[in-house]
């Protein structure tokens, strides 16, 4: 039995016409066979994960499935940001062909943020196509980056640039697996929960800084309010701009210093919330210097990142010129547009845009956050 | 001035909603800036070709493109479907992140139809999706490939089996440059050509018997017509069923044997439109022995591929069991279900449909057409 099962399952619906699907939270979902009814129908189902996930959670995913499936295979991929790439994602499409599987297929994310994004990829690929479904492991997974049909895999020059948006039929978030999870990874997962307050929603940023022991200490009711409340964020942005032509850039609040430190000190050394996390309290000293917001905010959220366990001082990319390596690195963000790095400042608590701002007072950002 | 210059430029719609798009066909529009006119804007462009079509209209379309971009790159790829893979794909993504291309870069894909394929991938996938626009140079691409938003690179185990639905801007058909076509490959394009009449469009198909001769002498006026009409019902077609959920599959009349022959050679030894030439003549058989149509169907149509200078025969692809080869390989097929293979077959001249058919069928079909 669930150690939550005291809790409710919930769904929050992502709204996108005929590309339309449900976050389903809860506990005790992703060994129970009726969380996968009424998925397309299709003899085949492939499990993705990797070979830190799969040998806590694959073999009961495979037997929730096993009713619903003829056959049931698996794919287990290196663990990790450093193999989110083109061999890696190969591995899928030869499971996929060595298998004989048809455009029918469902191909189920069973993982964290590097898994669900690959994952969809090969889902979006595979015959032009197949359907998919993210069951994802992590904290973070569960709150952005399995939610919204972003998938992709890492280029030698840049982080994320070869993708597709592609939906999932469903996204299953078990707050159990959470409790199995890394603490580094846990305070991963916080960056991105932090982030949806200051850039919608003030009350929730309140809500987490009252309940961040909770949140740390994993107790269920603080782990289910945190998912749901920023599924429901990210479902209203996604819902308005499913490919990013404006309005959902903002979810990037963070990222462009994140990407940044992850591409510098080469993936994986970071994970992607710690550079978010720290990507935050840039962007937020960024936006104070350009007379968005006042010291206050910034050390609001310093403070609150600090406490979730996240490094708040950047790490130096260079010997000689440590804010020009930044610099050129976000260069080649995909915000960015004739080389010109565009930047999601915060325009006031609980209000993001998106512009750019002159070198001379990003530098200055950068020399006042590293180390 | 152009050779054909008394054509008029003539103009067919794809109608998918906001996807829509124009093909043009005419003489002297590769080298024409008014070609080009309102794209959507950006500050790059990437000329996407190969080493074979660059030497001949690289610098044309260079020149015409000059005007619009502040910027227009090449990346030049190795010719031939042996090149239709990864490895190629990636010089794309290379040259669009060395050049710090942004995600309004529009690419243009100068070439058949390998090089359209694979630019419309790297489209679809460079930061999730930028514009392209297709510039096909042969008659195959003019009337095929570069319609319909088709793209996909080629897997060891399987023609095609990695891609995406994604559509240009535009596509803009030559007539000029069918000229400088070498023999093969016109043959290769008629085979796309003929294709169109069994599967919907019989006084199509009595119209390329009588100008067979025209055609394969390039007179400008029967290949406008050719093109125009091809492509007329392709848009038909594609606008009913975008993502081949249905009818759209009728359009790959002849390629299951054709794939086979291909990967079953190597890809490469013959042209697609040779592979689907003879991989008609073997499906309009299996019609017959389905009792779908007659003899009299199957010889006019061999007859007329024989004209169009297309192979006929098919090639042995094992000293063993040959016919068990050729089932092998259309397992993989994408259209097969559950390790079903199924077939496009003609129901009468001028309709087709997709079924299955029995294997020994098949392998009498496959004995009575390899040489």
């Amino acid at each position: 039995m669930s150690s939550n099962s005291l809790l409710t399952t919930q769904r929050v619906f992502i709204d996108l016409g005929e590309r339309s699907y449900p976050i389903t939270i809860g506990a005790g979902l992703l060994g129970d066979p009726g969380t996968y009814l009424n998925l397309p129908s299709a003899s085949t189902a492939l499990i993705v994960s990797n070979d830190t996930v799969a040998p806590l959670y694959a073999q009961s995913l495979q037997l929730a499935l096993q009713g619903h499936y003829k056959k049931v295979l698996q794919v287990i991929l290196p663990d990790g940001e450093a193999h989110k790439d083109w061999p890696t994602l190969q591995l899928i499409f030869d499971a996929l062909l060595a298998n004989g599987c048809d455009r029918k297929t469902v191909l189920f994310a069973l993982g964290g943020g590097v898994v669900g994004d690959m994952t969809g990829f090969a889902a979006a690929c595979y015959m032009r196509g197949v359907p998919f479904v993210q069951v994802p492991t992590t904290l973070l997974a569960q709150v952005d980056s399995s939610v919204g049909g972003k998938t992709a895999i890492n280029h030698p020059l840049g982080k994320n640039m070869v993708g597709a948006f592609y939906q999932p039929e469903r996204v299953i978030c078990d707050l159990d697996v959470l409790q199995t999870l890394p603490p580094r990874e846990l305070s991963a997962g916080l960056a991105e929960i932090i982030k949806y307050g200051p850039i919608a929603d003030m009350a929730f940023l309140d809500w987490i800084e009252t309940n961040i022991g909770a949140l740390l200490a994993r107790e269920p009711a603080a782990l289910a309010h945190a998912v749901r409340r920023s599924c429901e964020i990210k479902a209203a942005v996604v819902g308005q701009d499913e490919r990013e032509a404006g309005l959902r850039a903002i979810l990037n609040f963070g990222h462009t210093f994140g990407h940044a430190i992850e591409s510098g000190l080469g993936y994986g050394q970071w994970l992607h919330g710690e550079g978010v996390g720290c990507g935050m309290v840039m962007a937020a000293r960024l936006s104070q210097r350009l007379g968005l917001v006042d010291v206050a905010f910034v050390d609001r959220l310093h403070a609150l990142v600090q406490r979730a366990g996240l490094p708040v001082v950047g790490p130096r990319l260079s010997d000689t010129d440590n804010a020009g390596r930044y610099l050129e690195l976000m260069r080649v963000d995909k915000k960015a547009e004739a080389g010109e790095i565009r930047f999601v400042v915060i325009n006031g608590p609980g209000h993001a845009t998106v512009r750019s701002a002159p070198d001379a007072l990003v530098r200055e950002v950068i020399d006042a956050s590293c180390g």
